[in-house]
């Protein structure tokens, strides 16, 4: 049995035992179902030991959580998850935070912010796409980025905008011709930056960085080591001081790219980069023990498995040394400057050997578009490691729901996506 | 937050706190890899309710459990999947309660028998299936089905074979040319039926049934209502008398075969099946409180998905109006008098309308042997539902910890299987 944190809290009814913590870190990985947790663990093993050691997800592993919309469909999109994710309501795939009668509904960023509590958003995509969207704005399609990025700073809540912190990509969407929008929240006091090297120029909220056109580099192509763990890093830096405590939502929004890619070393690599940015929110939670940390996805993406071809075999080994993303390798390919060149690159990138046939295959995608050959690399990887794959879209499987802090029995066994929302929506109500 | 029974349990270590359980009742489904209990939430929702229901599986939900072999491999198979989760300990695919120099591995069934317990197995399969012989016998190969049901007999501890009970199939292994196992099974007082009719003259233990010649019918193929939940309620009849309390293994064996067709429709069927059997056994501790249910798979077959083709569907509807597995579907379209009657046979047992390809495609396979059109048929009914499958073998993913009673969250969180089977002997050490 599993000990708790009781005494006092015996006597009392449960929703009156614990105070609601002072901050709340929501982390959601976006597209990462149950198998992308234990293909990370194998992904990680060290082969050496006879044990298979575990992962952080392993050790803050709470519940599930069922994700089905409000539509005529057990599969969600991003958009229906992160409504459910952010306001606790089931809506239609596409939608931001509004109903099926595209009426807005009030997220839990929106009350913090009304309480008094300071907000924040990283991600590894654009900060205007469907999951951030739906925790800061209101739109009847997530397709609507303009308007979505127009909103974070038009839609006020005590004069301010909803997030006190954003960072992650998107200058595309808030440095356009029709407006600029980095110039409007410089106007409203928020410090900015575009560049990695100059996050340490954001000392205070409110703050601003876009650090890409659109979505950040892919974590298996970056340049930039642990790119998620350093924004969660910064932004848990500038939200500490404030008085009410925070809601910060970080998305690893890549993992779900990957998944609809069916591109296994991508995956492994942004989940990679999300764990790291876990152990970030983790040693937080173990210095501000007022923390909650709660972790979910909003569906599955790609119906990934770990086997194939009636092997018993998943083979990480093969992942492990993939050097690109499928859409990397595809470009390097395609830009090569010979058949014998862009085989001697394909043997470097992925250090699988192909057969003559494949080889054959591989040369043949080159003279096609860059999708063929993705398409084909990623298949190949997937063939030689075992990865079985089923859609290029989203499946209806249940999901992980993994918490941390002195909250999170309350996040124990199966639940509906909602329900999260629900009691983290309870816990801001109950701001001091 | 989860209220505890804790009172003065809070005082005492964990391992103090609460006595152990009396009764174990331990139900492995076969395959049940975590899609498998999303999948049977959406085939089971009533349409009409905006709420997707939730079943048995989500109300006891607790854990994830690791399920990788002692092997060059992180794909277990039944028989390592079991003896871990009979032993404690992890071997290679294959093994039967033997490590890997084949030395045995003592049971939970077998220590509980030493110390006074009763036991019992029940399966959809043949009794001396895998699963079930981890738990009751040692052989370095589970396919020496004739040996394992020996030792069954043979292997003694206090005099008496290791299982008071077992229900289930396999009369082919147990009344054999060379020994009649069923004879030496009475000589040794144990009462005994092959008749579903004549279950009501099992009266006490010991006691045997044998109901078909390997396993029993597939639950979708069968006449008989609530097979596993009809045994197991037999079962727990003739155990609860035991003084010192007892040890049930209830396996939905047939799961997993289901899996290995990547039939739908048969596995849907079978998690029925199942679910009900723990209706009875949840039920059983209501009314046992000194009882323990845990309920988990050995691994997932299949890579069974709820999404496919890149569409963002999965329709239970499909399934749930397939009337036989893809194996009864073959055989009857194969014995059709025409073309024609196969067409009108198809539409009647599945309500698939098919493409004129598509029923070319199914003539021609009625042209050749049974398997081919099975798996043709079994994809065509994947197809319409957009279920993903991607091996005809097992996956490593992890799959669900499900328990219920006052000891269930001894279960909660990320485990190994090994965890699991080292948590109930601890228990079943404590018999008093």
């Amino acid at each position: 049995m599993r000990l708790h944190l009781l005494s006092l809290s015996l006597l009392l009814a449960p929703s009156l035992a614990l105070a609601a913590p002072k901050n709340i870190i929501y982390m959601i990985g976006d597209g990462m179902g149950p198998t992308y947790l234990s293909a990370y663990r194998y992904y990680q093993d060290d082969s050496s030991t006879k044990v298979v050691e575990s992962t952080i997800f392993d050790e803050l592993w709470q519940g599930m959580a069922s994700t089905y919309p409000d539509d005529d469909t057990y599969v969600t999109d991003s958009a229906a998850g992160a409504t459910a994710l952010a306001t606790g309501e089931k809506s239609y795939n596409g939608a931001i935070s509004v109903n099926r009668q595209h009426i807005p509904i009030g997220s839990m960023m929106q009350l913090a912010k009304r309480l008094g509590k300071a907000n924040g958003i990283v991600a590894s995509s654009q900060i205007n796409h469907a999951t951030p969207a739906s925790f800061l704005a209101h739109n009847k399609s997530r397709s609507n980025y303009d308007d979505i990025a127009n909103m974070y700073v038009d839609y006020k809540i005590n004069g301010r905008p909803v997030a006190d912190v954003m960072l992650g990509g998107g200058i595309k969407y808030f440095q356009r011709k029709d407006r600029d929008l980095v110039s409007e929240f410089k106007q409203l006091g928020f410090q900015y930056t575009d560049s990695w090297q100059q996050l340490d120029t954001l000392t205070q909220l409110p703050a601003l960085a876009l650090l890409a056109e659109t979505a950040l580099p892919a974590a298996l192509n970056s340049s930039q080591n642990a790119q998620l763990a350093t924004l969660t890093t910064k932004a848990l830096q500038l939200l500490t001081p404030a008085e009410k405590g925070f809601v910060l939502m970080v998305e690893g929004s890549q993992i779900d790219w990957c998944g609809h890619d069916n591109d296994i070393a991508c995956a492994m690599a942004e989940m990679d980069d999300f764990a790291k940015a876990i152990a970030v929110a983790k040693a937080y939670v173990d210095q501000h023990p007022d923390t909650l940390l709660i972790i979910t996805a909003d569906h599955e993406t790609g119906g990934m498995t770990l086997g194939a071809a009636g092997e018993y075999l998943w083979l990480p080994k093969v992942v492990q040394k993939v050097k690109a993303t499928g859409r990397s390798i595809a470009t390097q390919l395609k830009q090569a400057e010979s058949d014998t060149a862009a085989l001697v690159l394909w043997a470097d990138l992925t250090s699988i050997t192909l057969t003559e046939e494949e080889q054959a295959a591989l040369l043949a995608a080159r003279q096609q578009d860059e999708k063929t050959l993705r398409v084909l690399s990623n298949q190949l990887v997937a063939k030689y490691s075992y990865t079985g794959w089923t859609t290029g879209g989203h499946t209806a499987t249940d999901v992980a729901v993994l918490a941390y802090g002195k909250w999170r029995d309350d996040f124990s066994g199966f639940q509906d996506n909602t329900q999260i929302a629900k009691k983290l929506i309870q816990f801001i109500q109950q701001t001091k």
